[in-house]
């Protein structure tokens, strides 16, 4: 550490309360970054750990007197690098920031510190009789500020949508430490322009979340869940075609490809047998979930599934649904993963799954498919040799092949993950010249000495 | 006009393509405002009528080089002065932009231009075998570009959502005539800030929106209403609570005040009976709609319904729900009327209509209050004499008292109206100084000379 960083530190520990500010090197190293690959961070000078809107408001402006970068940080279990510290700047975590602070059943709306665990609030709401339904793969790990900070999905967003569709009202403290509220506890509102929307997914660049309203919805009917096998991904793909084409509305409809599935198999024995190319897993959870999965069934025998599983019970729906569950697992024992999130328009979704299987022969390198194919987001995930500097560059061009052809499919470069500093330069391919443009006034606007998560979404100059 | 005014119209004709430009008095001042009341408004210069997105972009550099300022338009049937112009101002009409570009159903998803008739986007969805539910009462004259401008409810929202919640992707022309592209054709997406959602709703004040990408939902199932009138308005209150807290999802929930009932059976002779003090209208759309109004048949006769009709029946739901359209026709013929449109959480709306009756009775004015239950969202109607100051003074006093009602409940100055020129004052209230100060810093990064419908929503000085 700098002799700079070291004064700034001890300025921060003799302006902040005790217990707030941490610069226990090892500690320090372990909130450094989040779970992405292939991104750059550096030792921040300090973390700090506020307790309460108040502390992170005088975190924030005193940070901004000494000019310090700050990177807001919930569990640090993000894939695109939105939470990684620059040396010399500092980790502001939430985690401390853990408390549901209100549930109310008359009016469904939960109120929460940003450092709640998004299970957390996921038991607590069924408790209380209702649903929060955003899910995140890290959802027992994951924090509802971190899920808002970066819009997160999950697997029920094919029924339910994004965490931006159940945030109704935040608290924000901006780049100077001003604290602000925006957003409202009524189903609907039009008063003022969508902040509330306008800080959710913008990864910790525009200001520090410090309190979540999300709207909670009413507990689902009991899950009917069904697994269906095919001996091509065209099939597969049709199914997923015909469902969404009759209008049906499954609460899970998840994706596997033939190298994910044979992945799963040689870590599980499932008996998934060699012949399988594409495994869908499909769940409903209305009144009417029977209906909707005979009709499923019927189109799954249509479209010549080689074998089809389904069960109402939730202990046997569990088992049913391992093989997702196992995707990402199974995967990484195959080596170095690197995972991608894109998204492509639903009708697309083959020819995305296509183009990543020619990709991966061409290159010479193993790629898993699996992700939601309900709403065209999937994940990619290219195995290799981070050892081996032949085999990292291969992987990071097929990751950026695969983000190419999901752009040319109409489709987008991050379908749940975020840009982080992953995908920025897509960011810029993704956007034209003046949206880009609009980003960087609006990020000037709230932030005008670039000094929130800087090396996040956008590519901007210092401007100390 | 002001011989500066002809100049500058002078200067228009001759810089811009001809039919474009119209400067008739008469039909310059038939654009000059929406149809809210206590706005003020002056005389355009001119009102300019662009075919294409390339003749907006041209219409926007042609006016910030000269330095008019400018309102983009719809329909004109909003209700909060989000369309009025001042005098020596330009007004920009969308309404020859009427093409539905696209309309994907494998994608589910519409691309409109801006003037489409709201009623004509749904007619092609439905022919499509879709649904695109916003519903606007001026379904029938507003356009999608002014849904999206003012983020339009309707009474599908309990739903469904709002506009916002089905606009995806957008094009817009900037202040100064840049266009640019902001959100996707896809399902998810979280590449860069939500620019869709800050753009829609801001009521032409950040840029001008030229294209519109909606998702569509399946149809959905034959509709089954139920109407239930009430002795007490605390009785219609407690089955709105019993409905919503037993998780039932009805896709409209509708009420009636007492007053407005006795307006409606003046007009209508529809036997509803002087003892009616709140009547409900509720309809459910999905698969097990019979089920769905079995329960809340149940609920209104253990509540003390004074009667329930319901049908199955297209035609006969039709008749069922006229009480709730001839609600404002009803209202009218009682004198002038001033409309506003509050919303407070769920389980305060029957606190809503018991303030505005009290405020009703203290002010000796007659108010009338309908709107959806099921969000919360109601549509207070003084009746006043536009032609007698005393009573125009108490109507105006009566409508401030009830929005700050709905604010001290919690709850929000418009629910779907939006601000315009009618609630600057009011949304000032409601925002705290640093969410006020952040949306002036957004609108200044976006309209550095304030030349965007400078009336509405902001108390923005001019730059120039």
């Amino acid at each position: 550490m700098s002799s700079r960083d070291l004064d700034v530190a001890a300025t921060l520990r003799n302006r902040l309360p005790g217990g707030l500010v941490v610069t226990d090197p090892d500690v320090v190293a372990s909130y450094a970054r989040d779970q992405s690959r292939f991104t750059e961070s550096g030792l921040p000078l300090a973390v700090l750990m506020p307790r309460s809107t108040a502390e992170v408001a005088l975190c924030m402006k005193t940070l901004h007197e000494l000019g310090v970068a700050v990177v807001a940080r919930g569990a640090g279990s993000g894939l695109s690098g939105a939470a990684n510290a620059d040396a010399g700047s500092a980790v502001l975590s939430l985690h401390r920031m853990d408390e549901i602070l209100e549930l109310d059943v008359a009016d469904r709306i939960a109120v929460v510190q940003p450092g709640v665990i998004t299970s957390t609030l996921r038991a607590a709401a069924e408790e209380a009789g209702l649903f929060y339904p955003p899910d995140p793969g890290s959802v027992e790990q994951c924090t509802v500020g971190g899920n808002a900070a970066t819009n997160a999905g999950g697997m029920c967003c094919v029924k339910y949508g994004v965490t931006g569709d159940f945030v109704i009202g935040l608290e924000i403290v901006l780049a100077d430490g001003r604290v602000m509220r925006t957003g409202r506890r009524t189903v609907k509102g039009v008063a003022g322009y969508d902040l509330v929307r306008l800080f959710v997914g913008s990864e910790g660049t525009l200001g520090v979340i410090t309190e979540i309203t999300v709207r909670l919805v009413p507990a689902p009917a009991p899950r009917h869940t069904l697994v269906a096998s095919f001996a091509t991904l065209r099939a597969a793909g049709e199914v997923v075609s015909d469902i969404t084409g009759a209008g049906l509305t499954p609460s899970l409809l998840e994706i596997l490809d033939r190298t994910t599935v044979q992945a799963v198999d040689q870590l599980a024995r499932m008996g998934l047998g060699d012949e399988v190319a594409a495994l869908l897993l499909i769940q409903g959870d209305d009144r009417d979930a029977a209906t909707l999965l005979d009709r499923v069934e019927r189109v799954c025998g249509e479209r010549g599934a080689v074998d089809v599983a389904r069960s109402a019970d939730p202990a046997e729906a569990d088992q049913l649904l391992e093989a997702r569950r196992l995707a990402l697992p199974a995967l990484e024992r195959l080596g170095d993963w690197l995972l991608d999130d894109v998204a492509v328009p639903r009708s697309r979704i083959v020819d995305l799954i296509a183009a990543v299987e020619e990709i991966s022969q061409r290159l010479g390198i193993v790629i898993g498919v699996f992700g939601h194919a309900g709403d065209g987001n999937l994940h990619p995930t290219v195995i290799f040799d981070a050892a081996d500097p032949e085999s990292t560059t291969t992987a990071r061009a097929a990751f950026d092949e695969m983000t190419r052809a999901a752009l040319e499919l109409g489709g987008t470069v991050t379908g749940e993950h975020g840009v982080g500093r992953l995908k920025r330069e897509w960011l810029a391919r993704e956007l034209d010249p003046t949206a880009l443009a609009v980003h960087a006034a609006i990020k000037s606007a709230l932030d005008p000495y670039g000094r929130l998560n800087p090396g996040a979404v956008l590519e901007i100059s210092n401007r100390d």
